[in-house]
């Protein structure tokens, strides 16, 4: 097959290496443990670390065993999906021995999921014998920005084109884009499994890009397969800004999907920067959705207080059924989200809050979605 | 960001190993040839090899500069996608400098794009600014397997749901599955660019998994994220034969999307296993479809030879449109592919046959399904 030349590169090595040991990583023990292995004869150090070491965890150490084998164990760990590296004599890399990869900006981790039951963290991001929804890669037209662009989109199984759905708009952060709910997010897991359960009502989700400078995720628009970074993602030259022309977002979904075209079918929830682009929809458009959720948002009062008073105002006045906030005690925003829920308290606006261990991190945000979708369209 | 941590982690790294160089790699060089660059300055001995060493290349060794980065040059490139990996030590790595990977069976391997024409193969295999297909991972119910299965569908840039088009049925080969003609195949770049120029006209493209014992593709169905290898794909235990099975997909898409519902609007090709999918399916359901495209096909005639004659009789007193074989000089299946030519003759049967360069390779499989798009539905 079309591997044959690196097979053949392959024996090579071996021929060089002597008897080359199968290698399989990582290994997900029955003790809820987890076993990484590297064939690296020559290696000096070669160590693993990741998010299942806590967000200021410390490598962990691999140990070369007489077959040229690095391996190590880590202790039991919670039901989750992880991300790793391995760092083999000071550059990082990721496991050959797994095929299992998400990009975050221009970086490729690998992942791994534990699961122990049917009710875990780990069970609600894995795929499972159920019903499926359909992922799709949809370009679509935006005249505000003058583009033609991309987003994901998430048909619940149970869409048929005659039945009529809510739709969930979920928002990317910065340096994402509309892969990046899918993917790091795990955002047909969650939705296939809690529809499944019954603790979701069936509905559409939309993931835009909201870059509005990037017609799309790095590699699929004209610019090329670039090397994604910070910089690439800012909005200067941009025609309008994300939330300006958020409404070509939903005027071409609902033109093209069986939707619920009404307030009580449209929910909008992003994490970081998305979080801030859902409290700026939240003002500009404020009876369009029912449903609002920040979450880790980059939620910034702006400047013009008395232009922002009266856009909250009536964004309150409309009564929408959920304004939720959440946020990881450890997040870099708490500060900007407690400046946020001090004013909505003085103004005795109702909204939700949830706080949660952890920081500005994936792990928070796959459970914010998992809260979220529970609580919406009911 | 999410990434803070592991940029944590590099910040230890470079404290360890002092200035780290930022690196780039690949650099696809002006005068056609690429640079391929990889920080370790603990390795020694780092290469690089992949199909643009020619199918049994050599791999191309990496100097060590100064600053602890490995460098090498190719000689200019002919225009076309390419795909390569580091060798460190003996170890195989992607390059950690680039994060466009395709994965084939358990492999990630990088890929790069050399184009200097608008009408090079580069060029058709880029993402460029022409109106772009819809691309869905879609699940749908198989009868005759007793399954959900998912496949791939690209709707053309003109679909709208009311107009209807014809449907190219696109099958993969052993090891493959319903991702691979999208990632490794480029379809729906290739489609979008020809249908852009006005060289194919516009058509669904349907990419089906084709291996009955498998629901979808490794890590999308409920075996969860298991290492593939050529025995997950045998069809041991199957209910049914893809051949068997393959109208439950044609009623789907019939049902599911707006098609031209006759022969004239059905074309059928398959690479490798994929082509002998094509071989059978021409033979099963001789009316179905007006385009047959045989690619490096395992084509091998059954021993029941009456029954085969009976059957190659029905399908060819048909008058399908084309009958195509297409398979590469060094390929391994030429004798099978040459037995089958030989018995078409004998018979005069009409079909046309096309012979390049090369073995069996995805290089030679996105060249035929370049051509063969621009000859069906016309």
């Amino acid at each position: 097959m079309a591997i044959c030349c690196f097979l053949a590169m392959g024996s090579v090595a071996q021929q060089q290496l002597g008897q080359r040991p199968r290698v399989k990583s990582p290994v997900i023990n029955g003790d809820g443990t987890v076993t990484f292995n590297f064939y690296g004869p020559q290696a000096k150090r070669v160590s693993v670390n990741g998010d299942f070491r806590g967000t200021r965890g410390r490598r962990l150490e691999m140990t070369k065993q007489e077959n040229g084998v690095w391996t190590a164990t880590t202790d039991t760990l919670a039901p989750e999906l992880y991300s790793y590296s391995f760092f083999v004599d000071g550059q990082r890399f990721t496991d050959p021995a797994n095929s299992y990869v998400n990009r975050d900006i221009s970086t490729l981790s690998n992942i791994f999921i534990v699961s122990r039951s049917a009710d875990d963290r780990g069970h609600f991001y894995s795929v499972n014998d159920v019903p499926h929804g359909t992922l799709s890669y949809v370009w679509y037209d935006s005249p505000t920005l003058g583009q033609q662009r991309r987003m994901t989109v998430y048909l619940p199984a149970a869409y048929d084109g005659k039945k009529r759905f809510p739709v969930m708009y979920l928002l990317h952060g910065h340096g994402g884009d509309e892969t990046s709910w899918g993917d790091l997010g795990r955002a047909s897991q969650i939705m296939d499994n809690l529809i499944a359960e019954g603790k979701a009502v069936p509905m559409i989700v939309v993931m835009p890009n909201g870059n509005p400078t990037c017609n799309a995720a790095p590699g699929w628009w004209h610019e090329g397969m670039y090397t994604p970074d910070g910089n690439a993602f800012n909005q200067r030259g941009a025609k309008a800004t994300m939330e300006e022309s958020f409404m070509d977002i939903v005027n071409f979904v609902d033109d093209n999907y069986c939707t619920v075209r009404k307030r009580s079918g449209r929910a909008v929830t992003g994490l970081s920067m998305g979080g801030g682009h859902t409290f700026g929809i939240s003002r500009l458009y404020p009876e369009t959705f029912d449903y609002y959720g920040l979450q880790s948002a980059a939620c910034r009062m702006p400047r013009d207080r008395e232009k922002f008073d009266g856009q909250m105002a009536r964004l309150f006045a409309s009564n929408p059924k959920l304004y939720w906030i959440a946020i990881g005690k450890d997040d870099f925003l708490m500060q900007m989200n407690t400046e946020l829920r001090k004013y909505l308290d003085e103004k005795h606006y109702p909204y939700e809050y949830y706080e949660n261990d952890g920081g500005h991190i994936w792990r928070n945000w796959r459970i914010y979605l998992t809260l979220f979708a529970q609580k919406i369209f009911k």
